[in-house]
């Protein structure tokens, strides 16, 4: 237990929280937590509580917490050689093993792997490159980028204007009017219930289509989605989806963005989302799972037939100009080899897939006959339960209730961390990829105390 | 020395580097270099060379390589707490430490940091916030950003916007069309040889109220600048710079963005750009110094006049829809607070003063007769050299020349890192802070031998 007990006053005095209500929190009236160490699936913080993290972290601590082999690469690291930039060709073991790592476990397809820092400025790297690919390839026109509502890529200016949620735009001024967004694929909340999910795919279809003949597909230069809707509400894709989606995308000659800054490295319980779904991206956004987030790191994997424009543009324009300072920092690089070894000797992306399913039957068990649950879904280690107003007709709790983070409130009293997801009354959980179903008994039994505490 | 050989081949396939021509770097047609350990000034790589790094990087390594204080600190937060995240109102013992820390140093009219992991991001929340504060503020007109030529403030697509160099927006189709740039305070490149510096300050001076007057000043939110021109040339202002330009952005209630990635922490022989040329930002950007590149961590410091509009949306929006995953990374936060101190315990910030002062003088000294020798400057621990075609008339070199990286190169062969600055013939230092002036004397030879050599 730390003793400095200014802490709290330098925290409010101090502190810029991202993601907080400001005046709230500089004022006292919100709690504050300092974290001082985890174990497995489990958080302490300063004052001896111990909390079972079902979110891990943000949905990125994805082997646990406070696993030695990560934090002693990370010390042999620092003590080797903490930084050299990777600017012109620069690079270290660490990175340029990482390098070969990820490229050994991404698609086939894929051909080189720039390391950023966080998911925001992966997508950000992303869209510079689709926009200087089309210059390369003589089509200045084609630069807009299609998006999904309830989609989350990031929360800078044009990361937050991808992102689907009016959280993130609101008095931001977002979105930038270079991104266009579609319907959601969310087929528990398709507008009419008569459809069947097949129906309701092929609508998803048909407003794409619409909207890329409305914007003029000579407009239009790709297309991002996470494999799984994550901060949006975790809704996996009704089935069919992504077949549905893509040979509209290829037709129209615009690139897929496939963001797996939550589904990559084993989430899912397959290595890569684009696998588990038969997605074939032309850029893979990959962060969290890269390195458990012990340090940060983030990438974006291109495909062949993207780097080949690349080096084209390259040989007709000279150096590219991008870079940050810490792209492809030693500790992050050093932390992620570290983390992928971890992530297959502890079998993890097989335990997501069967400990994600004995999750999802365990919440259905123990709550789908609620009569304010109205959805429960999952896919791997990715679980969301939707609170409703009625159970026929779907109907949306009153948001002046706030009865998501009400019950997430509940939950933390049962010493479990779960997520009022942003957008709607949703619980979400993506714990640790080393959970047992032991614990996985632990999250759901407090789960349905909260759920009945509140509703 | 690494036994891997497989390194270089697993590199060229697999590793898209920054700032790098990919096309020759994939073909093996460009060196490339692994970089294994570090010292003081000095780097070592895999083939054995130990290079005098007169850059620190990019300028980034302040404190020097292998401070065994700071990998200690980051090797006892690696095994203690890697990762919790900060929203929330969440914070880890060394998040909070070292916002207390960056307050204590930054101007008395700041008030909190947010933290983020580079300078790139770090200038995107300050653009997000200065839009928020506006639209807080009820004007809603009032976003357009003014940067100037050969300012450098990131290669994102908004903060590349802000960057004033040709190289971070050609083929990116930048900068976006809420920035705007003004004149670069660069003196020894004035157009009217005949103005004395007192001119060129009023001359800047004009050139930002005639831009003002142009777009109307109700349209106009911010303005950034370096205190010291850094990738744009290294080029210190002309004396009175701020005092002439800081009242004209007060008169049209513009807020100022001090960019003190590269100055903060000591490089001015100052602790910040701020305090040493008298500028009163409303917010200040922090990177590279502030972990002496140990770790990723970036800050936005924001001042009370902002801090409290802040509070204000807040109060009547809710908690505030920005944040990265990573945002005061515990291992960038236990990286800041070992280097900060070890800032203090070393007396760096006046010895950057005391020896930068040495080494401006030595490069005079040695290079000033040189008739390809146009400019030798620098403030602090922040020198160039610029090379012209005439001394008189200070034409440029023939570009196709490529005089300065030919410079940069020969350097290398003497064992010294100097960086070819991307905009015209420059050669550029910035060491790390703890450089001595006997090592400063082999930087100086060296130089001189290079130049010689090439031109």
């Amino acid at each position: 237990m730390l003793k400095n007990d200014q802490l709290d006053a330098w925290d409010r005095d101090n502190f810029f929280h991202p993601s907080t209500h400001l005046a709230q929190h500089a004022r006292g009236e919100s709690p504050s937590r300092i974290v001082t160490g985890g174990s497995g699936v489990y958080i302490e913080d300063r004052d001896g509580t111990r909390l079972l993290d079902a979110f891990a972290g943000l949905y990125c601590v994805n082997v646990g917490y406070g696993r030695s082999e990560i934090a002693d690469a990370i010390a042999e690291q620092a003590r080797e050689l903490a930084y050299y930039h990777a600017y012109v060709g620069h690079g270290t073991e660490a990175s340029i093993t990482l390098a070969k790592m990820v490229l050994d476990r991404a698609p086939d397809n894929m051909s080189k792997v720039y390391f950023g820092l966080g998911g925001s400025d992966a997508n950000e790297t992303n869209v510079k490159l689709v926009w200087y690919y089309n210059n390369i390839l003589g089509r200045p026109e084609k630069k807009k980028i299609i998006s999904r509502w309830r989609g989350y890529h990031g929360s800078g200016l044009m990361t937050g204007s991808l992102t689907g949620l009016e959280l993130f735009h609101k008095k931001f001024d977002l979105p930038l009017d270079t991104v266009l967004h579609t319907i959601a694929p969310d087929y528990f909340r398709r507008e009419d219930l008569s459809m069947s999910e097949a129906d309701f795919v092929a609508h998803c279809a048909a407003e794409l289509e619409a909207l890329i003949a409305r914007e003029g597909a000579d407009t239009i230069a790709a297309f991002i989605g996470e494999p799984v809707l994550g901060t949006g509400g975790i809704v996996p894709p009704p089935a069919g989806y992504w077949e549905a989606i893509q040979p509209i995308l290829k037709k129209h000659d615009i690139l897929l963005i496939a963001d797996e800054v939550v589904s990559g490295f084993g989430r899912l319980g397959s290595m890569f989302g684009s696998a588990h779904y038969g997605i074939e991206p032309d850029f893979i956004t990959i962060a969290k799972g890269l390195t458990s987030a012990y340090a940060p790191l983030s990438g974006s994997i291109v495909s062949d037939k993207v780097w080949k424009v690349l080096e084209d543009g390259t040989d007709e324009f000279g150096p590219i100009g991008h870079g940050w300072t810490y792209s492809a920092h030693p500790i992050g690089a050093a932390a992620g080899v570290a983390n992928l070894k971890l992530i297959d000797q502890l079998g993890l992306v097989s335990n997501a897939g069967k400990t994600g399913a004995y999750f999802k039957t365990a919440l259905k068990d123990a709550l789908g006959a609620h009569p304010n649950v109205g959805d429960i879904r999952g896919e791997g280690l990715m679980c969301a339960v939707e609170f409703v107003a009625d159970k026929d007709s779907r109907t949306y709790l009153d948001p002046a209730a706030k009865t998501g983070p009400q019950i997430a409130g509940a939950l933390l009293k049962e010493g479990v961390i779960g997520r009022a997801m942003p957008q709607g009354d949703i619980l979400g959980f993506a714990p640790p990829l080393c959970i047992t179903e032991g614990e996985i008994d632990k999250v759901v039994a407090a789960t349905v105390k909260a759920v009945n505490d509140v509703l």
